[in-house]
């Protein structure tokens, strides 16, 4: 009880958390978000209180910034911006979830939560670094995983296309494809990037769609790189970028719809290029990870076994502190981050449990 | 031997033709058409002479007069107009298939055609009209039987939006929908033919396309008549069609894409709505019939059982005579025809085999 009033292990009675202040017109921009300051509450019977280490920045948090119809529902302006936290519980009054277990949940973005427990995974920091668990082990990693094992149906042999290839789900994406033995075609902007794709992810080639510029230019150059056309197409970007990989689609390939990078900010986004998806009877299928919660544990079992054996590299652009959580966000969309994008909240290795 | 020099058993021996005479600049004319009489060959060894009785006249037709990618390969100008016919064999030098045999198969627009028998499928006049072969029992009904079965996945219960649902492909989607217990809304063009989908094929509703004008009305009226959303979505049209239903599918809706009559005259046919199939989770395939083979006999069978139950209806549309097959197609974009259009090239009673 005494834990729940005075913070002597470790956790401050005060924190900070961000807030969607007001819905972005056009892209968000620093003053869509706030930070508060708040007292942190006693904890009730069945609650665990987190202390978070790590914040995942993620592309579908914009989406929930605006008021109109996306694939999650929209963040309430006023409301804590939402997000996935890794974490250590500092204060239990839940049986299940000791002090010191390290967990990972939807816990927002703050510095600190309290959580009945129901949506919390439990995180092995032996096994791997804690932020793993909010990349190539977590939401990205198994986004990544579903989109390619399950819809791309990568058969060996044959050649898959991934957009957004240097980000944290496309490049787990781009390895998982070469793991199954296919050809692996990556799409990113910029040179260092693309470098970073063929390089380090080992894909066997990578198209700079900022150099091409549209979506003519951009199919001309896949087509220099896949004159044998692609089976398979994991899809990060839509818009332009699918517009330019549609034509290019051999007959009965599969196309994993994963984000829409190209219309967030709400640029028009339209297609002109979906009759081939009739032309050449593709597939195209939108998914969401949460809808799969099945699939979670097969999918971290293949990726920590890829991870063990060095197999599966992932980048990190790691921000520090919570004030630094809506730059990290905004700089998304303008393609700042190499990889998965977090906030650092507290530096494990300076505190004592 | 005497046969393939001289008609004596009642096939004349000059016939006509269409060729593609040119290719269309936006939707086809009568002068991208042209009438040729020419002599009818003496048979090789293996060889049958059909008499085309009936002339299919189908959409994809007019995609393959232009030589943008389509589904199908392009025409080249000069070459019969491609087609399927329903016939009779009237001279054999084929073990397989003795004069008399009724057969359908990709004859082309002609009077008369030689056939190695390979591409021909047998037709039974006692079971269903030689023109229902072309229509329910022929590739319009494979069509939309692999479309609904097997792409709609149509639940007891759930509800399913057809274009184009009066029809020939459309009609049978429709009415296969209500015989797997669904809830169906019908989109057509003109009140008479919404009258014919809710009152002859028993649709539950359906929506004028025309009458609304656009995307955003075409909308509103769906969502009037099927609160529910729709579950899946048999399409024929694309474009602002499909615009109009993307925002109304339900969570992991099916699409059949099985036609685009929206851009056929080679119209803008921008889709705007696409996010939602990444919104939603939905799945959208496209296919065309010929690419299962497999599947023909059982839909063929599904169909003629229904059929005879007298719970399948149609519609045939039928010119006269071959000079009037370039009107009949042309016809089909603007939406004359009701049900299949066809071509009645003989009358059946008035000659004696």
């Amino acid at each position: 009880m005494a834990q729940s009033s005075a913070p002597s292990v470790g956790w401050p009675a005060s924190y900070t958390r961000v807030v969607l202040a007001s819905r972005p017109s056009g892209n968000p921009r620093p003053e869509n978000f706030r930070l508060e300051r708040v007292s942190a509450p006693a904890l009730a019977e069945g609650q665990v209180r987190v202390r978070n280490h790590y914040l995942s920045i993620d592309p579908y948090m914009v989406g929930r910034m605006y008021d109109t119809q996306s694939y999650a529902p929209s963040n309430a302006v006023g409301d804590v911006m939402p997000g996935e936290t890794a974490g250590r519980i500092v204060e239990s009054r839940h049986p299940d979830f000791p002090v010191g277990q390290c967990v990972v949940g939807p816990l927002g973005w703050q510095e600190q939560a309290v959580s009945d427990g129901r949506q919390l995974r439990r995180a092995d920091p032996q096994r791997a670094p804690l932020s793993a668990y909010l990349g190539v082990l977590g939401m990205t990693g198994v986004t990544a995983w579903y989109g390619m094992t399950q819809i791309c149906e990568p058969v060996p042999g044959s050649t898959v296309v991934v957009s957004a290839a240097a980000g944290a789900v496309g490049g787990t994406a781009v390895q998982l494809g070469k793991a199954r033995g296919c050809r692996v075609v990556g799409i990113a902007g910029g040179a260092r990037k693309c470098r970073y794709v063929t390089e380090v992810l080992q894909a066997d080639a990578c198209v700079d769609y900022k150099a091409a510029g549209n979506s003519q230019a951009l199919g001309e150059a896949l087509a220099g790189h896949a004159p044998e056309g692609f089976d398979a197409c994991f899809d990060n970007v839509n818009g332009w970028v699918l517009d330019a990989i549609l034509p290019r689609m051999n007959r009965y390939g599969r196309i994993a719809l994963c984000g829409m990078i190209a219309r967030y900010g709400q640029a028009p986004n339209q297609l002109t290029a979906h009759g081939h998806l009739l032309i050449s009877r593709l597939r195209a299928q939108g998914f969401i990870v949460w809808d799969h919660p099945e699939v979670w544990q097969t999918a971290v079992d293949e990726l920590g076994t890829l991870l063990g054996e060095g197999r599966l590299r992932y980048q990190e652009s790691i921000a520090q502190g919570i004030a630094a959580a809506p730059g990290a966000c905004i700089g998304l969309l303008s393609g700042q981050n190499t990889g998965k994008q977090l906030v650092k909240l507290i530096d494990e290795h300076s505190i004592n449990y």
